[in-house]
């Protein structure tokens, strides 16, 4: 491929994945707002909220105003849908704890992986770049959890952040070598993804500190 | 009126906007933080949060930093007579739920339409800047909640967040069919605040999501 | 001393300052998730979000994009080793509150200072310069309570955003006088840190409004 059509692909590429994240991450912010019995705007707001506040804050971070969620409407009307879509056809509500960790798990890898491309395409380092990406993909799940009034998800789950790190370090790594882009973004989205449901279904968890009384029994 | 007399009347019409949402927001942050009980301090940086909270995010979004209410002190001190107020001569306790709700509303409403004249004039699109009036008004209110640990009035509430992109819509609509702004500023912000009092007072509520329970019945 | 000289122990001092604030806040955050029983990277997130979060919402007001702690990878190495030396040797976890007190009055010390200096270099009055000190100094504490679903240290504790006025009022001071940095900087931190150590030891407290029945007995 020429330089132009990798920067067209890249482009599009970011495109894609922010509008499908987006579209995720607004299903999982209005399944939220459902099982919280919160109004409709109430569910819509929280859409909204969970659906671009990683990218908000990744576009304020590098200095991107006004950001691109607020600028382009259509990621108003794409979380609009989401929110509507959930409000209207949502399933049984005890059965939404599980899609709505699918739905952010895909969220998450989408976002991380967009938000370490964007952050390579306006020229930050890799380990920046990485961070960006990763807060890119847990900023609106904590912001969604936050407005909730419960812990953020990325505190409590099973390698939530550590698999943001991994799907954003797989796009870096790429740029590091001149790959071209989209390989290491479908890599990096599924690497993120799989790790994830992995943790989910398997319980994976990373070591919780040693308490007191742990510690009794190996003195 | 001349275009100019027509800037310098805007100009200032945001500027009193602004210094009287201040006020009223402030009064709800200070209210909140003595309900809870926070001392003299607590109370006024709540009123400090709540006052200016959804101007610095505006202003963050549309790039204007450093914000208006961090460069101009008479936002803090504004907000230090608003809590000081409150702090020494509030009423019963018991009894600060209604007025903290007012001013609420109150704040709500100026906010709204001072934010979406600001974004209007710093050249932002319609509907960014309805978003961006909307934002004005529910972020300082969100912004109190969340630090006082509660889930936002603006998910809760019957008509919140409506009732602001409303008064927002007014503004922005005028500003579109090329309207003198004062005319739409008082009827934005009263529609506002007559929306959100009437939510109040009569109880609408938007629907919520139909639960199982409630589907079984009509199946 | 020459301006250069001077210049160059202002730059210096603030590194150094900012480096041991991170540190310590980032001790701080890292207790707060091991009491929460958060696994090793919540304990990390909250170790980040603790140490560097003041300084990235001060960067974002005076428009310092992107903020130093995401452009510097040593802010996130800086916090990793202290979030895994807590994770690690962490004493008993029943006696980490007073730890956690002291790390945080310690941070909010630096912090104040740092914020300060930093704001009065990139032009910013003293009213705004202080307010943005105090700010650095809370920011992170406030995140880090968000995050864990507690209300703010900020409003709960005794003098807290007060010592860090104080210490940030101090550092401006000096700078409105024309004295030579160092001894305001080494003067705010300290009379912050002493006022913050003894209203914990000594439980001094600020007034709390007055409420019905406290009324009842003076009429």
């Amino acid at each position: 491929m020429n330089p132009i059509a990798i920067e067209e692909t890249l482009k599009s590429l970011v495109q894609t994945l922010d509008a499908i994240g987006t579209f995720v991450f607004a299903l999982s912010g209005a399944a939220t707002g459902v099982r919280a019995r919160l109004d409709l705007f109430g569910v819509l707001v929280l859409s909204f909220a969970a659906a671009t506040s990683g990218g908000i804050l990744r576009d304020l971070l590098i200095g991107a105003v006004p950001p691109q969620a607020i600028r382009d409407w259509s990621y108003l009307a794409i979380s609009i849908v989401a929110g509507l879509t959930t409000f209207l056809f949502h399933p049984k509500v005890d059965r939404l704890r599980t899609p709505i960790l699918v739905f952010d798990a895909a969220g998450l890898s989408l976002f991380a992986v967009s938000g370490s491309q964007k952050s390579l395409a306006l020229g930050m380092e890799p380990v920046p770049a990485m961070l960006l990406g990763m807060l890119t993909g847990i900023g609106g799940g904590i912001v969604r959890d936050v407005l909730a009034n419960e812990i953020p998800l990325v505190l409590r789950a099973e390698f939530y952040a550590v698999a943001a790190l991994a799907g954003a370090g797989v796009v870096v790594a790429g740029d590091v070598y001149g790959l071209p882009p989209l390989g290491p973004a479908i890599g990096g989205a599924l690497l993120c993804f799989a790790l994830r449901l992995l943790a989910i279904r398997r319980g994976w968890r990373l070591p919780v500190a040693t308490q007191e009384e742990d510690r009794a029994r190996t003195d």
